[in-house]
């Protein structure tokens, strides 16, 4: 946080510094509250983005995209804004920021984006899109960008950034064994970096999915259930304790599939959501408005790969089932 | 149900034959869904009845009890209508019918009641009321009456019996082992019986009282947290695989108490609810109406004594925490 200060108190170094490196291009997909916040930020520090949006493109080309953050608002009257992404150009790194369940989208987006150089980086919670984008024809390189950040959309081309907003990069390797980080992967870091936004880098995939969970699985799915942000959970006997057994259930599932987790981990959470804003998770805010949760990408994945390594995790199945019955109820009703 | 449509087809037969018995006079302590509808049956069969009740006192004074019954609607312009447990009559059967978080009221209303021949009889869900009754000064003898009945309390003095009904009457002995059943105990049953109400007498108190708890620990925590009609639980796949969970948990956790619960009652209890009518537990009710909820004795109780022996019942346990914030957040609430 120390260095994200120093950075956004000198907006004119940053701005400067950006434009000393190599300015790469980006394709951002989906404009919400993740790729609609890191895709202006980058823009914001000169770097050529390409947003593809779905219900809000129409806005978003008439209007730009404006951004209310805790670190400063910004507006970017002026963005280029698709509606097809047969129209974009191809560039050096693609963002995919769609809600998982989107992610069937991706075969057809794709292979128009993605030239024989192109970075395909997932900006997505959860366990299993990897495997299914890198099957994707015309999709060579992998990686994967964990955002601990809270920001939601608050309408079309308006993304509000309540709190955090590090993003962890890894590549994927189908073998899930770490490597050491490549330099393609420290340059987009830095593209990120000179736009402000803190970034951290690490070498092992899967275990960098796993230790994300250790927050997702509880908050996400009990403020659904719940009916409640983090806060009140974090500060309820009952709220924290479920959230410390489905934390260490994370941990067991991890272990089952070979990734070790510190259980120091599941302390600083615990920590973080108590310091945090009280905040509605993507799911909580997906599940009152209607749209589809991410369930089987934070829950139902990661259940089935522990429990087919032998790992039994009876909380985390137990919030799962209740959240695909809300879904199929949600569903029913209307 | 064959018994009960024949009794019920001879209603001045049974009215007769309740009169050819040696009467015993009753007390109920709570007249809403269970007390309620129970004692007015008893009253309406020709038993001498006593109701305690506070909130809707003046109501029944004035009015009476009046039950909307599958069997047949029926009113009791006149009830024995009491505020105070001082001045009642003692009895030779006291039927606890509170809710349990109202338990602790009990050692202030039972040294009225109970002589040194009086029954305390529970009717009561969950588990651990009885050695706590047991303790009271002046109670001898303490039986359950566990309630397999769909009943709800519409107003004042107004109950809606809506599907089943069955008692099944066990007598409490601290030492947790079965007995053959007692004379009084078959008494009490066929009192009921005599009052159209189809009974069923058991040897072993805690077996009972587990058997039981595979229908409430599902039903009355997800209709709850799912905000659903058991029906709607059983006929979705998540929310009938949650409810097996939950069943098999409870078998495991009578198990390690050393109660063995047949594994066919769990398929039984799927079936039973997938045919009986959209319902919603007391504790659904009680959530909906700012009441307390029965937490503690339908799930933390049976929890303890699992976990005190050894058992894990983990998705039991989410389900208990759950409950629990709700029901704290809604104190909050208010």
């Amino acid at each position: 946080m120390t260095v994200l200060y120093i950075i956004l108190s000198l907006p004119a170094f940053w701005h400067r510094e950006a434009w000393l490196l190599a300015l790469q291009t980006y394709a951002v997909i989906g404009a919400g509250a993740i790729g609609g916040y890191y895709g202006a930020c980058l823009q914001r520090a000169g770097h050529e983005v390409h947003f593809l949006l779905h219900s809000d493109f129409e806005h978003v080309r008439d209007h730009g995209l404006s951004v209310k953050s805790k670190n400063g608002d910004f507006a970017l009257p002026e963005v280029n804004a698709y509606c097809l992404a047969a129209g974009m150009p191809r560039c050096e790194g693609v963002f995919g920021a769609l809600k998982s369940p989107a992610n069937e989208l991706l075969p057809e987006i794709l292979p128009h984006l993605a030239g024989p150089s192109t970075v395909v980086l997932l900006l997505q919670n959860g366990l299993g899109a990897e495997p299914f984008i890198a099957a994707i024809d015309g999709v060579r390189e992998v990686m994967s960008g964990l955002c601990f950040v809270c920001s939601r959309k608050t309408g079309p081309g308006r993304v509000r950034h309540e709190d955090y907003g590090m993003v962890k990069f890894v590549e994927y390797h189908a073998d899930n064994l770490a490597r050491p980080v490549s330099d393609r992967l420290l340059r987009i870091a830095s593209d990120y970096t000179s736009a402000g936004i803190e970034t951290q880098t690490a070498e092992d995939y899967l275990l960098a999915r796993w230790q994300k969970l250790v927050w997702n699985v509880p908050f996400n799915g009990l403020t659904v259930t719940l009916g409640a942000t983090t806060r009140r959970i974090v500060e309820d006997p009952s709220g924290r304790a479920l959230a410390r057994t489905l934390m260490e259930e994370v941990r067991a599932g991890a272990a089952a599939c070979g990734k070790e987790i510190a259980p120091e981990l599941v302390d600083q959470m615990i920590r973080n959501t108590e310091v945090m804003v009280p905040y509605e998770p993507s799911m909580k805010l997906d599940y009152d408005n209607g749209r589809p949760m991410e369930i089987e990408s934070i829950y139902g994945n990661p259940l089935r790969a522990a429990e087919n390594a032998g790992a039994r995790l009876p909380a985390i199945r137990c919030l799962y089932e209740q959240l695909r019955f809300l879904e199929r109820r949600r569903t029913k009703d209307h």
